[in-house]
């Protein structure tokens, strides 16, 4: 066996482990007895420690150094394998067990501090995750020949550096700037029409949803649907398992909520199986990931052509008369809001812009823990006018950072806005798309996906799917025309 | 760490491995999609083989040489991690490769074999497969000091071996052939009582059957009900996973195939905490096991006072007259058969004898396989007096033996024998027990139980727990009274 091939079977083994992980994290979500907490927190940190041993052993290591690839997807294959496990090994074990004891003593400070909304409570914890992360994040950037924030933001997403994001972003600020008002004005202007008020029995809603799954293209002989608390997309590309959650006074959560992870499902489906289990096989990366999900909720399902094909699916389904208007109005408003997981397509970016900011400046040092508050306030206010009432709806509303985890916010807009150029383009290969839509069947944009995004797997970084993909890095213009076209027009 | 300590280090990783491999089996059977088959194979393949490379590894095979303990349990555990280690490294691995590639080949034969009706076809298959299991038998029994057979058999169940298995069926042979021609001859004079027609809906059926679990002491906290073609009680033991189907015609098979899983899974709730993840705080194997499963289906649940609460409860819940006639004719009925799964409590032990006989006579090369079906056939008709009218329904019928298992078929005539002895010493030692059957509730019994017998762990062998849990060892008598109670008076 050639070192290449002993790094293969090495990967293999260690996906089948992940892969047990991700099976294992389902069930905590979905079906595991409340009894069943404590040892499978203990089974699957036996399985992470498995994995992340044999991603450092030694003999990695040695057939790291004599591994030899002659084609581009073996090379990229080897070049992802050394970078894994570099990453898992460049940190001292003291510092990666500092970052875990720091993270879990901050977050569990902070769940209270939130409720408290003290932020003084949670801020020497704070000082304590930044301190560590930023240690980390040098020594890895040290490794990699980045700099420490791009070295934290790579292990998200590749192939786009914290300098290209900011200049996309920033144009997005100015283009915020101007629609947002204009977009509230006409949104003001228009007739409400609200949906019916419920029930929406949860049995019909998870028929429903699974009908307009199984319409976008998810195949439920390798995925299924469940419920938890925090719906999520896991399981194996081979074995799907969504989950959602219901709400019988409002519908459109719980199908949307589906339909985002549907999109999540489909690139895990269609990823390259002869590659499986083998880093180049998987998912391009995190912001790449979430323009699926959005391209699928937000781009697709979204559309008029869609809602126009759903109104009367749900008014049968359901025995109430839902319209188009009505679902317009439930799912296409712009409101400036304090909380990111609530905003609308046009405003979640600010709430990214802010945090991809702050969070290097905490990196840097540049912005000291303590002022954190008042910069999240003023910064919120420079990007959507308002100021939070408290810091539980400011600072201190998102998990993130308080876990340890900086270099993770920009990826969401980032696949916001790649999500519309990869529209874009499919639009104008595929003229059949959109009267597909009108009939729930996302066939035809799913195919085109499966070829330029979901089957290419880590073969190449973001920019360079999208290039292949539409002709062009990303271009936040495409954002901009699909947000103008829906809200300003 | 001392030696000993850093082998309960490693059996406790192995036990996280295997209860893994657990909960991913159980979600093979009741929630994958069949899409996800493969690759589940593979992750259990990764986890049954890391599990297996941990106990044959060479620190514990030098720790096992260092270590010693002081405490009583502490020196069980330790000799069975010797034992275990043992058995997984005393068979070279060629002969142990051939023996699962000579089982997969010949159960793949067997399912097409017994399906044609045509012996032949599967018999050379089946003479490797015996010849394969010899010759790791007798390496085995070398190593244990323990007979071929005997090596085995307590694979499957410590503390009781087949000299003394085999008088016990000896005694049951001569009771079985005076006993049925008597319970037939009474049961022939009884009115029959038939249960009403179905429909039983599913959901009311699973309804009862938490109801009636729970009642009999289940934590559903730490447990789930599902469905699976073959049902099972899995998981760990603070995230039972109990498996059924339901056939909406006949509510009782659902029903009593809940409650046996139930008595398995009381068994694992209430094993001793404190040793979790030790050899020592397992059960103590399959035939014990078998006892919880029947002392609560058998003898609890199928007693006079438990059908007299059941039969008014199933009436409620299904809105059709259930009468305590019509459930004892249902669940307490004599009849010779050819098939083993569908006997009765009191003729089921003659297809265990049957089997327990052939296999040793294979085993020792006193029987040749192809002379199998004949020997079949004269063994069922000399204890049960009728004849298989075909191999399908003679000696094709069980997957064992084919699959390679072979020591197995005893324990569960054993675990019948041992239920009925531990419920009448339960009985004894508690006077409420009955009236509390009477009112569905088997609190009284499994607290009994999980004194005597679950709490034990794996501290003692099979007749040693009966030993202090009853006063002897297994003793025939105390099942031949039931059966004469039941189905002779």
């Amino acid at each position: 066996m050639s070192a290449y091939e002993a790094l293969k079977a090495s990967f293999h083994r260690i996906a089948c482990l992940d892969e047990a992980s991700a099976v294992l994290s389902w069930d905590a979500a979905a079906m595991m007895p409340e009894g069943g907490a404590e040892a499978r927190g203990e089974q699957m940190a036996v399985l992470a420690g498995l994995s992340h041993d044999f991603l450092c052993a030694r003999d990695v290591g040695e057939n790291l150094a004599k591994a030899e690839a002659a084609e581009e997807w073996d090379k990229q294959n080897l070049n992802l394998m050394r970078e894994s496990h570099l990453r898992a090994t460049a940190l001292p074990r003291d510092l990666v067990e500092a970052q875990v004891r720091a993270g879990r003593t901050c977050e569990t400070i902070w769940r209270a501090a939130r409720k408290a909304n003290d932020f003084a409570a949670v801020r020497a914890a704070l000082a304590e995750v930044v301190k560590l992360t930023r240690e980390g994040a040098e020594i890895l950037g040290a490794a990699l020949g980045l700099s420490p924030y791009d070295a934290l933001m790579s292990q998200y997403q590749r192939g786009i550096n914290a300098e290209q994001a900011g200049t996309i972003f920033a144009r997005y600020e100015a283009f915020l700037r101007e629609a947002l008002p204009q977009a509230e004005a006409l949104q003001a202007k228009r007739p409400q029409a609200a949906l019916p008020p419920g029930p929406y029995p949860e049995a019909v809603q998870a028929d429903l949803a699974r009908k307009l799954a199984a319409g976008a293209g998810l195949n439920f002989n390798a995925a299924r649907l469940d419920i938890s608390a925090h719906p999520f997309c896991g399981g194996t590309p081979t074995d799907i398992r969504i989950t959602t959650r219901y709400d019988e006074a409002d519908f459109a959560a719980a199908l949307m909520g589906v339909l985002h992870e549907t999109g999540h499902a489909l690139y895990e489906q269609n990823l390259p199986a002869a590659w499986a289990r083998q880093p180049v096989g998987a998912a391009a990366g995190m912001a790449m990931h979430e323009s699926q999900s959005l391209i699928v909720e937000m781009q697709a399902v979204r559309s008029d052509a869609y809602l126009s094909y759903l109104a009367p699916l749900a008014t049968e389904a359901f025995g109430k008369q839902v319209t188009l208007a009505g679902l317009k109005h439930r799912l296409r408003r712009v409101e400036r809001s304090f909380i990111r997981v609530e905003a609308d397509e046009m405003t979640y970016p600010a709430h990214v812009l802010l945090r991809f900011r702050l969070e290097q400046a905490l990196l840097s040092g540049e912005l000291a823990v303590a002022d954190l508050p008042v910069a999240w306030n003023e910064g919120l206010n420079a990007l959507l006018g308002i100021t939070p009432p408290d810091d539980a709806r400011g600072c201190l509303q998102d998990i993130h950072w308080f876990d340890g985890a900086i270099g993770y916010f920009p990826s969401y807009t980032l696949g916001a806005m790649a999500a519309a150029q990869l529209m874009e383009a499919a639009r104008e290969a595929l003229p059949e798309m959109d009267s597909a839509l009108a009939r729930g069947n996302l066939a035809p944009l799913t195919a085109w996906l499966a070829e330029h995004v979901h089957g290419r797997g880590s073969s190449a970084g973001f920019n360079e799917i999208l290039q292949a993909a539409t002709g062009e890095t990303l271009n936040p213009a495409y954002f901009e025309a699909h947000l103008t076209a829906r809200y300003l027009t």
